[in-house]
């Protein structure tokens, strides 16, 4: 089966983290590709990559990085695909400032779709959402996946209040 | 036309910023709709607003604010479509920060696509790509776009050869 | 007892931390109660909770969250009541500058009355001194403890001057 | 007629920024009353101002100051009543973090109530809302308040409509 | 002995920081003296004893406290006397940046003489270098100190040149 | 007259800022002497400068540089003297971070009493104090202008009350 | 005459701050071209200009750009040649910190040789050295650049003597 | 054999950090030499180091240092030699913005060419690059060197595939 989405990572170090927007789609059984190639250290594999996305079938790209992060940048100039971007607070980053700044402050006209620091397994969510924008049964399910993820929260709460009870004046 | 880009921003001060992704969509021909609602101040209305908008045929919103931006993240938390946010460097605001922090940061399950600070010309193109995952048409209108941006780029470069002649050694 | 302060958290994750404002009002034998109600997760029944907190009798509310944090703002946004705002340094924070910010810069016409980082100690009593306003009793009861936290101090000071004996010149 | 409120300011030049404060005190006709005294040029004045406030009817305070900003914290030290602060953005400090630091990273038992950067008007909002925890008439004028801004943001909204039309897709 | 500098912290729990301040001076013999009073515990407690520092024959406070630290600028503003301050990094600061900032930016009037975050020892040295001023004996004990420190650097990089060996090219 | 205390500054650029130290001083009728010695750029000036700070009879050094700024440092590391330091905001600093960070984050063994940025009149006054330490006149007249500057405050209290006026509730 | 150094920005609005290389350059007699290639609008054009600069001759790339800043990045990935990076303060940047950080924290096995924001005239300076390494007339040159430039600073500061006279104690 | 490159830290703690670049040097068959010769506790000692270093047959100098970090920058001021800085985030840093920025900043005329935050082993590849401008040889080990990294990447990207099979939809 053919990916409809690509998530690439600046090192396998960073899978940890990546990880979790692949566990994402493969719950709403979107079919996707990993890969770890460095933007810094096979810049042509990179650059061949990112033209040949969409000539491929993708419709999306997930990139995450660390440190001075360009990796979703460079796939973002040499793609027409939405791309989103991960900034990862890797053990040489500073406290994940770099990697946040070097991911969302692209140039006007590259835009990379940013998501929160270490946040990959919203970038999933934002895949499945854009690859929507299309497809009527995956907005379902998308909104299946929003109401439990309600469910949880007031479910969470109702247990809570027994937690909590001990606090309340009697 | 049905709109299928909906442009919000939390205040009509944030105009001059937001127009930006208006301009690129209507360039490309897309029919979008423009609001000013502030999450803070008619919160009732945004919940409304936000709710419908994937009823109403919108695909892709766009939500810019400034200072403690929430309205891109309460939006997001109401739709199942994608929202990109715009952080707006606003007179109060502190150098860009606070409101590039709380779009960026948003809590794992409602993703929000952040792009750099007032970088709403980027957030129409990002809204563009997300469209064209499944409309061929405009993912040529992208490629297009991006070619001639290079075009651009390259004939600068040459200008700028002869404005930078007097610096070269004889 | 209806309860006269409402706390509520972004997460049940969020209750060590918020605890510390429960903690308080007991002590002050003030009614309250906890709810843990994400304002991204469950949104619409933050908006219900939010607009009839003042309807029932509840007369400050107090609101904790991580990243960025919203729910202090969405139920300022709703309320007519004071807000407490609790910023929170959760696992996913930028250090913690994220929910400041998104708690603190509020814009022109909604205030959140904003305290440390995980500063819940404090936010209880500041709910406390507002319900002083009206409340000769509690305002002594205020007086009181602050009366008890300095003969702590001065008397902990004592008690470093033998510790710190041996450092001293004979 | 006694005030109600205590606006306090680190020094006069602080005036065109703190007498938002005021002018929200004074459209909702409740009393207060207005000095500049500084915690570090005059901190006898200060704690002897401080420590009376409550004897002489005053129910809050707001303390607004720039720089390493004191004068909140300090009055918070020495009253019961909740004391409100507003960080100041002066020429001499680092855009601000140095005021918004000092007076929202209070230690525990001691709570500073923060509002945004430059925010006197948010603090004028929060001290009325904290009288009217204990005054049913001025709650509801805080409600009017709170609608009124919401139809102004309703009404700009319906103006922006024509403003953009330029914009939108034909 | 009459002490001829104070050291004063916010809280006993920055003993372990300070008393390096207190090793040093007591390693160059000059008396002193040691609290804990916390500006916002015990403010009146704190301003008495900032009055009377120079009438006790004082000479030099050292005052060290984390968070929004405000007893070192405190004690500057009731006596005549040179203060220096010193940031903690306590358990509740933000990464010891509000501690830095509420010592450091002073208002014009009223300097405090800032160490590095956690700089005690540093703050041990610069009362000396003060009461040095005044007293030749002192200055040569310093100036001796200053020399055993460079010797100490120098052995420690002869050692260094053993230990690195296994680096260097054969 | 043999000057007392000596002001040095990274570039003649500095003058605007760091003259407010010597107008301090000049008030006081303490001796002094200015210099522009860039640490960089006559780094061996700086070090003959420094070496014979004392044996000239200066008592205390006021180093003022902006970015990179190590003036004040290497001074320090050359002196027995106290040397205070004051960071500069130039054109080419990061917001003053740079210059900031540069003097106040001294390593053990070398401190530089920092004060804050653009700070040069404190410094001036934290000069004057430390001489003071052994100069009982002069610790008169720094108490003298303590005294006028709180009873400049008091009247600036006092006009405040007039011009004020307009804003309170009749 | 073949370049040694080439200079490359990302975009023509790069050029007043660039060109303070290429002065340098000139005053030095090094021959040098300069280019402005956008690592996002043009990446491929990138790609094979940074692959074929060492087999051209040229012996260093000075790279300059702002924001989210890959340029340096990303010739450094593609040649063997040392890179030096400069950050430019563009007006779509956060003051700078994004452009800093995204050039500075290069991952390990692709160095960039970072120079200050906006300090292009420090990375004329530097390429200069990096071609002295090999040429004893440029280190020549290099020396007696720096002894100008410290002639000019004692020139300087005795003129400022003249212009201090006024502050000093008569 | 005489070395080439000379590697200089503020501290000997400083050697875990710093023995990359030595690894480096090793690899490539570059000589060099290691010091610990702290700016501030042995300055003259560092002037005259620094001052022969060119007359010794030294081409580059690395150094690394921790918070108010002036190695680099006072080397740099006293050879005409390019100079390398590695920041250094040291126990007492303030999480190495101190480091960053005392590094980086350096004034127009003396540049050091900085780079990440403990980065010493590209300080080590970017000492080997200066070399190679005027040396061959050198210039194609380092090609190498690039290209055995790319290999390193690729094959990690091959084993990714396996590792990540998991998670891809069947």
């Amino acid at each position: 089966m053919k990916p409809l989405v690509s998530i690439i990572m600046g090192s396998t170090s960073d899978l940890p983290v990546m990880s979790a927007a692949a566990k994402f789609l493969d719950d709403m059984q979107i079919p996707f590709e990993m890969n770890a190639l460095s933007a810094h250290r096979v810049p042509e594999l990179v650059v061949d990559f990112a033209k040949n996305l969409h000539t491929r079938g993708v419709k999306v790209a997930i990139a995450g990085a660390g440190g001075a992060a360009h990796l979703p940048g460079i796939i973002a100039a040499l793609t027409p695909l939405p791309v989103i971007g991960v900034p990862i607070k890797s053990s040489n980053s500073m406290d994940g400032w770099d990697s946040v700044l070097s991911i969302l402050q692209m140039p006007s006209g590259i835009p990379v779709a940013t998501v929160a620091l270490d946040g990959a397994h919203n970038a999933g969510i934002l895949a499945a959402q854009i690859l929507a924008a299309g497809d009527e049964e995956l907005l379902k399910k998308i909104q299946l996946f929003k109401n439990n993820l309600a469910k949880k929260v007031a479910k969470a709460n109702d247990e809570l209040k027994d937690v909590a009870f001990e606090y309340k004046v009697s």
